[in-house]
């Protein structure tokens, strides 16, 4: 049924010129070196009327961005209707509208009273929200072979980070092929402006792989399950909350993944693995 | 005069039994694993009467991130005096408390009521202070030599990097060698924690050097330049904003450190290099 659907797909761009910066320098030996840097910029997001956070992004895909961070720290609920989605790139702004105020808003309101600033409120909320969204081992399975050619794949594509460096990425597959794959200097923005797409194109998350450089830390897991997708994977390490939490909701969690290497911290069941010596 | 001090040094405990756990998982061929992971836990910051943020910690040393956060946030001024700072680990929290209400609580009350978070507005001021922090081309010197022999001891050093991996690490040098040396799990922690050590201990930045092991970002350029050190080195890469950012404020920036090479981006008059060949 989801296979039958017309498939989402992006990849980075890297002639994109707004997107990277030739930057002067000099080597160890003081020769001048001219080097491909990626840029790096504020944007203000709002939300309706409210301010909500100044993020430092590459830039792209600013829409994309601002929906998937107001969706995965609760400020905005997959049943908030958006109205429109203004990208100011003059003055770095975006402001997401809905036809009424959300509910996050009434809550800052309540919150801003007592507390100030609502970062702390809202992360308690995101864990509060977080034993409602387990996954469920509905019989999609992978194999071990599949992951390494996805991951071979990626390795494979063009990217912003193999002309400058820098920068973290996060690609979305299906058991076939990558689908949405972005990068981002922001820790944590490539994987909300791919949570961004799939709500504005309404790309279904189930059977779906999502993989990330960055490390496998708590926020990243929390992320992931909310989203509803199922298998986690990185190159990179994790934390002893990361694997708590992706085990509490039933994540498959995979970790340095490096050639054909890998540690499954979490959910195993989603795995097909090898023998040794098969 | 600044040698004639007694050295504030610290350096990580990989034998803190409170920072890493070991976690069971299995390798590509099924294996069962046993894996020494870093802790990440939550830790609430107030400041007076005002909750501030929640961070993601590995959580040694809170007292020291709170009020580094604080500082690098422009929450606390220099002058503020504080007059306690209670930790209370059941409840993972920790309260800064000054002598009387901070300028930024009365900035926060006044700003809530019209932008209801302050993270935009943090980051407004932050980048409004910056020109007033320009650091002074005094003389200090380094050699290309002594910047290799630091990374080669830091390198060298025990660490819980080493041991559990998935950290962050930032470590400040005078030109004789490594003297705190900070890990986290959180992006900018480790440098909190450092500017948090500074303060409280009234280390001085001058002549100094920071190492890290992240992104030279334009958050990580800001906070370098208010803590007034003045030569910032990574082995990672670097972005377009955080090149223009380090050669506004003369902030010499070093990227790319491995092995014998590095690459200088802004600021080059601080560093002795030696001629190719010589």
């Amino acid at each position: 049924m989801i296979q039958a659907m017309s498939k989402t797909t992006l990849f980075p761009d890297p002639q994109d010129s707004r997107l990277v910066r030739k930057v002067a320098g000099l080597d160890q030996d003081g020769r001048q070196v001219s080097l491909a840097v990626a840029e790096e910029r504020p944007l203000t997001l709002f939300l309706n009327g409210q301010e909500i956070v100044t993020q430092m992004t590459i830039g792209d895909h600013p829409r994309e961005l601002a929906v998937g961070y107001l969706l995965n720290q609760l400020m905005l609920r997959p049943t908030d209707r958006i109205t429109a989605i203004d990208h100011d790139a003059a003055i770095d702004t975006v402001v997401v509208r809905t036809e009424r105020r959300t509910d996050f808003e009434e809550k800052l309101k309540k919150k801003t009273q007592t507390s100030g600033c609502a970062q702390g409120t809202v992360f308690g909320d995101l864990m509060e929200d977080f034993d409602a969204h387990r996954l469920a081992l509905d019989g999609f399975r992978l194999s071990a072979k599949t992951l390494r050619e996805l991951i071979g794949d990626i390795n494979a594509r063009p990217s912003l980070y193999r002309t400058a460096g820098a920068l973290h990425g996060c690609v979305l597959c299906d058991a076939s092929q990558p689908l949405i794959y972005m990068e981002d200097v922001g820790r944590h923005n490539a994987v909300d402006k791919i949570a961004g797409l799939m709500a504005l194109e309404g790309v279904a998350p189930q059977e779906k792989i999502l993989y990330t450089t960055g490390r496998l830390t708590s926020e990243m897991v929390v992320k992931t399950v909310r989203m509803g997708i199922p298998i986690l994977v990185s190159c990179s390490g994790f934390t002893a909350w990361g694997v708590e939490l992706a085990a509490k909701a039933n994540l498959t969690l995979i970790g340095r993944a490096k050639g054909r290497n890998f540690l499954v911290l979490a959910a195993p069941e989603r795995l097909i693995l090898e023998e040794p010596g098969s």
